[in-house]
């Protein structure tokens, strides 16, 4: 995969990446991929980061099994930021149960407010091992 | 602004900024935010961000006349990313006068292809002065 000589790792060698639903365009979540992680994406088909906190590979969906099943990849013209298009299997992306990971607004004076609404209930989709 | 100190800005004082189009969900650009530029962003309601490679404000546009009139602004469950929607002054985004900075995108393979089309010619916009 030679396009990935154009793409530029940060010095954790890590890459950005937005995730975008393909069909209506709602960005999901913002989360990284390291080198390795861009191949396992584009070869697998499933959505796969590499976790700053627990430092390892993160197959998103792993454990609830809301998988997102790679559409389209693309990257941005300084080679420093990924987009993917997915198709979110249990149609929330966030670990708090909403669709979008952006749920929270501020409007200009700073206010918050909650867009969305909860698809699911983390205590039943992250079960305790 | 009291919401700003839910955001994790990093090492160097930033958070990754998602852009996209309010209409159609177009995701046009990513850039990087300060502290004072989200607020520059909320209070002038022009998407504002800082330049890495520049060290200095950004306001998207100053130069091009494309600027982004802000449309909504949140962020994300754990308040690492920023996403803006955005009416696209001029229609494109990107300095190389695509839509979206997200032109190039690859195929399972790696092969690379190219989406959308130039909407102006940077020659003519970025006049040298």
């Amino acid at each position: 995969m030679k396009f990935i000589e154009k793409l530029k790792f940060d010095a954790s060698g890590l890459i950005p990446a937005v995730v975008q639903d393909w069909k209506d365009g709602a960005v999901l979540m913002v989360a990284y991929m390291n080198r390795e992680a861009v191949k396992k994406t584009l070869k697998t088909g499933k959505a796969t980061f590499w976790s700053r906190s627990r430092q390892k590979f993160w197959i998103k969906g792993e454990e609830s099994g809301n998988i997102q099943k790679l559409k389209e990849f693309s990257f941005d013209c300084d080679g420093d930021c990924i987009l993917i298009k997915v198709e979110q299997v249990g149609g929330a992306a966030c670990h708090t149960g909403y669709r979008s990971c952006f749920f929270r607004k501020a409007g200009k004076t700073g206010k918050l407010s909650t867009k969305g609404k909860r698809i699911f209930d983390p205590a039943k989709v992250y079960k305790k091992k």
